[in-house]
């Protein structure tokens, strides 16, 4: 039954986003034969060089979306943030891996932790805020300090503001456009995990060692694998994952953020996609998260996670790409560029891995 | 001295040949943030796909070859039968690694076993054949069984043939075309190993762990690292590899390919380009061979040659690739196909690494 629905090398695969993260699939899907096709609104993106073809168009064109759709086997994507729309539209004409069902799910900040809380999985205490009325009751009730967010297309902390003591409540909810919201109760976390795992078409999930993960400034700064945690917590992280996976139907890589407060494990946030805490598995783990997804994608087996050992990931943000030179120097580094023009602060030009001898 | 001659991230990488190698030097370009531009001859080549830009033209259209060099910044190729004219006149142009020097003499198997010798490397017992007359005085001298081979353009067994007891030799000459020719005494080694090694532009040497391949019908079929010899003879390998390299002021990365025979390694001939029996460092170790050409040829510091571990690398040719989704199914094994359309017999369609755990 899973292999009618499986591909052969010589398919293309649609990719929506051009990306650092389309980029690094496109060349997860070369080494397996396969060709990809990008679909994307932006000029001159990173993942156009190396696929076989690319359609730079806006999401809402649906001629354009139609013509992607003929010229592919199974459509993918590099981020969440895509219209629900585009994604239905498209699911009409071709696969599309993981579902629009779950893209709809982890776009909507607030479905996600109702999603997450009734599989009995602990989350931040949180409330729906509608507008400066219920932010007022919500802070009441969760406290401070605590974090507004908006309910849809945050990343790397946009999108979001501290409430601390003083605020002014209405002025905090203006700053983020009035827009749908959910408070979030600030966490005590000891340490921030990520579970990086990947569930195939046919149930199979595996996932990779869970990875501790180091912000600045909201964007990520390193993943040192495995994470410093019990073995029994490491097993309770990757269980948590497989439990999201497997309501969710799930097929291709997801990273479940997770939060360490004392011996417990609170679920922050669903990246239904390929993690940039993911990254160092491209040097060192038997199979990469972008072949792993690859493959579930296509309905292929999935690979080993085994980890060649301890890693450490850092990412190079803006500036950080001008020690390219110096990392290529060092013994057991493993520089990845995305060939982007511009280093613009906080943008991501770059990771490098460090493999441990 | 050496950085001006340095690139960037962000420069374009000129690649003669649109094979499979041509295709993994181009991934792994893109992995450094570079791009590529794929100069050949033939139609839908499997490098095409994953590169920013490619021409298809002669290896003698000077106008098509000035437009390739004008829009890179360094040019390499993927194998050593292309026209020394061609690899001159873009020398002109553009800086060519490794060097046009080194292409005329591994171009040419009389040229290369000289070179050789002359370093004080040993090498089978050979000859000079330029007619009949000539071959039935170096049978005499060299004796049965041993095998003739044109001086240019072999490769994976094409343009040389076996003289055992009985053959006629003007028959055997005739088979060949008639062309410059040599003859190489029978070596009755124990074991084929090679050394695949990269020599940076300022002259850092690095080898990777020794290869023992095995053959099947004139073409590789496993490489099995490290190669099951002494440490002493492991270090002797590599040594040879480097005496050859600082000889040549070679840059990029190179295969020796050696015959082990009693305690003494013969060399048999020098590929100037990524190997196949280097396919393996694709998973099994910290640099591919493909990053390090890239590195060495933009005049990038070398990376670690360090192995994760032992492995075996097996070569799928023709139909071999029917077994794509039973490899992908074991853990430990890392698939790579290339793309290519046809199984036709004696095609290399990819290849698998396993690796131990």
């Amino acid at each position: 039954m899973t292999k009618d629905r499986a591909l052969a090398p010589g398919a293309r695969i649609g990719i929506i986003g051009g990306g650092q993260l389309g980029r690094m699939l496109a060349l997860a899907a070369a080494r397996l034969g396969l060709s990809c096709h990008i679909f994307s609104p932006g000029e001159g993106e990173p993942a156009f060089e190396v696929a076989a073809q690319f359609t730079i168009a806006p999401y809402d064109d649906e001629p354009a979306l139609a013509r992607f759709a003929a010229s592919v086997d199974v459509i993918t994507y590099e981020f969440e943030n895509i219209p629900a729309a585009t994604a239905e539209f498209l699911q009409k004409l071709k696969p599309v891996r993981p579902s629009p069902r779950v893209l709809a799910l982890t776009q909507d900040r607030l479905v996600e932790k109702d999603f997450i809380s009734k599989l009995g999985i602990g989350v931040a205490p949180y409330a729906q805020v509608d507008d400066a009325g219920a932010l007022a009751r919500a802070v009441g009730r969760i406290g401070r300090p605590s974090i507004l967010k908006t309910r849809r297309f945050g990343y790397d902390g946009k999108g979001q503001t501290t409430i601390k003591e003083g605020a002014d409540l209405a002025v905090a909810f203006r700053s983020l456009g009035n827009q749908p919201s959910i408070l979030e109760g600030f966490v005590p976390f000891a340490m921030e995990v990520s579970v990086v795992a990947a569930r195939g078409l046919d149930g199979e999930f595996l996932a990779w060692d869970v990875g501790e993960n180091v912000h600045d400034n909201h964007i990520l700064d390193t993943t040192t694998v495995p994470a410093r945690m019990s073995p029994d917590l490491l097993r309770r992280a990757a269980e948590k994952a497989q439990k999201i996976a497997e309501a969710l139907d799930y097929v291709g890589v997801l990273a479940v953020e997770m939060f360490l407060v004392g011996q417990t494990l609170v679920v922050n946030e669903i990246a239904p996609r390929v993690h940039n805490s993911g990254h160092w598995t491209l040097d060192g783990s038997v199979t990469s998260q972008f072949e792993q997804h690859i493959r579930a994608v296509c309905g292929f087996p999935l690979g080993s996670t085994r980890a060649h050992g301890p890693v450490v990931m850092r990412n190079l943000i803006g500036d950080d790409i001008n020690d390219w030179r110096e990392l290529l120097r060092q013994p057991g580094a493993c520089l990845h560029l995305y060939g982007k023009s511009e280093a613009r602060p906080g943008r991501k030009m770059g990771h490098v891995t460090f493999l441990k001898a």
